[in-house]
């Protein structure tokens, strides 16, 4: 992984690529890689659809090793959502395989003077770039597809929908899993659009004769290895609930601690919640035939993906994720299990990220397009996004944008970007990352979650301002370089609780790269990565202005604990200050 | 001219109104009391559709006096369109009837508790408000209609179209004209919308009993008003050139430098030019019984407006203004005077801004929505946004939402706000305008037209960077003492290059106000409002990165002088460093 491959897809006489050493940007691996790239060679004003922007994926610093859970793949680009810089994660099969086929990165540059659509294939051979406009406007599952027929069942897949196409503001940028079918996607902020704009629909990834990145100290690392994987089966979310019900474990947690945004924020519990909880689907999958425990790429221990089946027991899309549950279903005051997976498998194949997609519906419902708890409606509108007709169009561009075509005011989103599933009203400390994060509002920037709610890495009272400052911004530092791992940040859950899981995975970085890592390493790493992200965004427009979110949240209290935003802005002022 | 009347659109038992000393605002007029009412009340923060925002208008402090060319009238808020400060001015009969009235300032606050639309009636016995739910989605023709029906011909109003109501951000503010006819717009940045919100659909002003405002000193100033309007009538743009083909003798003098933004400002040139030139359209207006010269306002000495009629010699609309006829031509593509004028009447009816609609239109057509020089298409897209339809809705929000549903980069907007009708790489001093306005892209902000292309207050190379900054701050100081007095701006093409005519108006101000105002104290005065708005516009969020152009002005050249806008964002730094 000493290689950077750079695509110039504006060339004169067609795409053409080049491999280049990793110079200064040695040492870097995912988010921390995407990151210095973007700040360092797009220029921050710059449009995100014009021929300045970049598109870099990034595997971690530890994919294609042995390193349990080490499978992340980062996408990064200025942001047609936010206008600032984006880093967007997924897992799947891409990282480890990019990883072993040697690059550390894949920058798509420039704008095809033409029309065209290209397939990128890399393998042991090298890179073959193809004109492939018989793929145009194909959703991810067909495309995929293709990519199998032409090309295998070894591979795996980095594509965008029609919405990348489109060049829609909530599209993705897919990644296969192990069944080879488009399901990870690195969803927020529109890097989907940015592939389109590049011309590429698909990067088809081939290791086969390719051999596992090695450790500097391999007994060192196998032994690391070993404790941390058994560190996070010993933890109760890592090593229980994900697995039996994956992410969407959180549906009744949440609900419970009255955080569950319902009906575009108006509410923090759901009548419905239990209907599409974790538990619920797991059922389901079980008595149908399908999986409520599985991995979405090989080495991975905690196994919080699933397989939908539908009522004649065939595959219907992944399990979907505690996120999409939410959006789609309590946040438009949907209780169909069945309806939101067919959602779900609607928006995997148009390539567009399930949290802007719920969010944006959630508005649109707000201003009368449809009904709160009309689920063909939602289906239907989703469709228009993937036809692209003018209403389509509107939602494709996320919540804000759709707020505003509506005249909407009550639109829940930081920085141009939706919302995750927990009202910051009720979180308080999540309110806190969605309103500071470089990224907009994210929860995985900093997922004060489980402080705030889980009882994990110790207890903050999520009602209440006091002591939020503080867990956001220790976690974003956190999250920022483990981001650049490659690891799953599920692994933070064992981390925070186990001090020893924690020194394991030390261990085992250390171990990789023979340079020993420490807890003021991880630190100092998640600051530089945030500076440079806080540096670019000011660079692009940002203030401190931007980091604030939206006024109704400090105005209407949220039923049922009846609380607003009470974060002052002189606070979130000093989440940077450290 | 000595209360201030508020209304609390919000209030628990429907609208109430109440009538209030001017307070720390005496001395305000026009923009000087909007943006001063807007900065200090306003929570820079607040959403521009929430109640927290505010819809103030303010005649000028001459409106209602004797003084010539004195009927401006001031709309200000938070910008739906910007998210900004806004004033928007416009001409009519209102201002004058307002100031007679007594009114310094209407100020709408709060929002309606439910979803009634209400009529505003004022006249000397008072304030009378009324729930008006039948004007709803009424054009503003149609309601204007129904209020004479209602309150007789001694009338102004002041309304929305449907733009409005449906809270778009390309919504106006419409004002009748001498005819008692929705003509004459506060157009840019969306204040429609804000009233809108308000629930308000028309203020019905009558003046019947009431008396022009006295001056302090009348013989005085009875012969500096005499003398001002001559040096009006001295001057060969406000003496000759506006009074015979109103403000579009500008489309031939632009086209010609090469400066006439065409086909979404891919060229300087339009072979159509001709077709739709002031010129021509005079020539139609007489033949076909129309009126090229008239004013828009009692008191107007240049006598800009018109009166278009359809080759049946029936009232069509105003004789459209060159930056509607640019807006909906040259830069669509469209040559077609009468085409053209139906759309104005449309945009009129509808409340929507001419300058917004067109650019957008544009976008659209880039955006292969429609092609360049289709009329009959750009019609059904007006159409569109009167219906409300998911297309209607993204235009009517204006080219920067446009531009990014259909992820187009070629978007000619500053702050969200579209650009007028001079390309900004060949008149560069105009692009210091519009990059550096607290308004966003705007014209009238800062016009340096002047000596950058019509020879007026000295000549600085339109080509080059090279004193342009000098030339829009001055422009942008004076501007803002301008539309703080009521007078029409064109008074500048006199007063830059007659220093006598300057000091006419100096000595017809002192001789109203009974205080001596000097150069100084215009200066002084401009310095204090923009300094305001600026201020204001810091605290919602904007910075030096939103003094812009969009990057494909540095990157194209435009022919037919192929040059590229040069002015450094340095130098833009540089404008308010006074």
């Amino acid at each position: 992984m000493d290689k950077i491959l750079r695509f110039d897809m504006g060339a004169e006489n067609g795409p053409v690529c080049r491999e280049e050493p990793l110079g200064k940007y040695a040492g870097m691996g995912g988010r921390g890689m995407t990151s210095m790239i973007i700040s360092q060679e797009v220029p921050p004003l710059c449009h995100p659809l014009g021929e300045e922007n970049k598109l870099v994926i990034a595997p971690g610093l530890l994919s294609g090793s042995a390193a349990a859970q080490s499978g992340r793949i980062s996408v990064g680009c200025k942001s047609p959502l936010t206008g600032g810089i984006k880093e967007s994660n997924s897992g799947g099969q891409a990282s480890q395989v990019l990883a072993r086929l040697g690059y550390a990165a894949i920058i798509l540059e420039g704008k095809p003077l033409n029309d065209n659509l290209y397939k990128i294939v890399i393998n042991k051979n090298g890179v073959v770039i193809t004109e492939n406009n018989d793929l145009k406007l194909l959703g991810n599952y067909d495309t995929v597809d293709k990519m199998k027929a032409q090309h295998g069942d070894k591979i795996a897949c980095i594509s965008i929908g029609p919405a990348g196409e489109m060049k829609m503001a909530a599209a993705t940028v897919a990644f296969t899993d192990m069944e080879i079918r488009p399901t990870r996607h690195a969803g927020r902020g529109g890097s989907g659009a940015v592939m389109g704009v590049k011309g590429v629909k698909v990067i088809v990834l081939d290791d086969t004769g390719m051999k596992m990145r090695p450790p500097k100290d391999p007994d060192k690392f196998k032994e690391a290895n070993k404790r941390f994987a058994k560190g996070l089966k010993r933890h109760s979310v890592t090593g229980e609930g994900l697995p039996a019900y994956g992410t969407n474990v959180l549906t009744n947690i949440i609900n419970e601690a009255g955080a569950f945004p319902t009906n575009n924020f108006s509410s923090g519990r759901f009548d419905g919640a239990s209907a599409i909880s974790g538990e619920t689907y797991a059922e389901l999958e079980t008595k149908r035939g399908g999986r409520p425990t599985h991995g979405c790429h090989r080495g991975c221990v905690i196994q919080c993906s699933g397989i939908f089946v539908d009522k004649d027991g065939n595959y219907l899309t992944k399990q979907p994720e505690y996120e999409t549950v939410w959006s789609h279903g309590a946040n438009c005051g949907i209780s169909d299990p069945d309806l939101i997976a067919q959602i779900d498998r609607l928006d995997d194949d148009f390539g567009l990220d399930t949290i802007e997609m719920g969010a944006t519906i959630g508005v649109a419902m707000e201003a009368g397009v449809a009904k709160f708890g009309d689920g063909e409606a939602a289906i239907k509108l989703v469709k228009e996004v993937g036809k692209g007709t003018p209403l389509g169009r509107i939602l494709g561009s996320g919540a804000a944008v759709t707020g505003k075509v509506y005249g909407i005011e009550r639109v829940p989103t930081v920085k141009g970007q939706s919302m995750p599933a927990y009202d910051p009203r009720a979180v308080q400390g999540i309110g806190v990352t969605y309103a500071t994060s470089p990224m907009g509002a994210d929860h995985t920037a900093g997922y004060a979650v489980t402080a705030n709610v889980l009882g994990v890495g110790g207890n903050v009272d999520p009602l209440k301002p006091e002591g939020q400052i503080e867990l956001s911004r220790n976690l974003q530092i956190a999250t920022a370089s483990i981001d650049s791992t490659g690891y799953c940040l599920f692994i933070a859950f064992a981390i925070l609780d186990q001090p020893d899981t924690f020194q394991d995975m030390l261990d085992v970085i250390s171990a990789f790269t023979g340079q020993e890592l420490t807890a003021d390493g991880v630190t100092a790493l998640g600051k530089k990565i945030l500076k440079s992200e806080r540096d670019f965004n000011f660079q692009a427009g940002f203030s401190s202005k931007d980091d604030r979110v939206p006024g109704f949240f400090k105005r209407e209290p949220l039923p049922p604990h009846n609380v607003t935003f009470a974060v002052t802005d002189e606070e979130l002022d000093q989440v940077f200050n450290w």
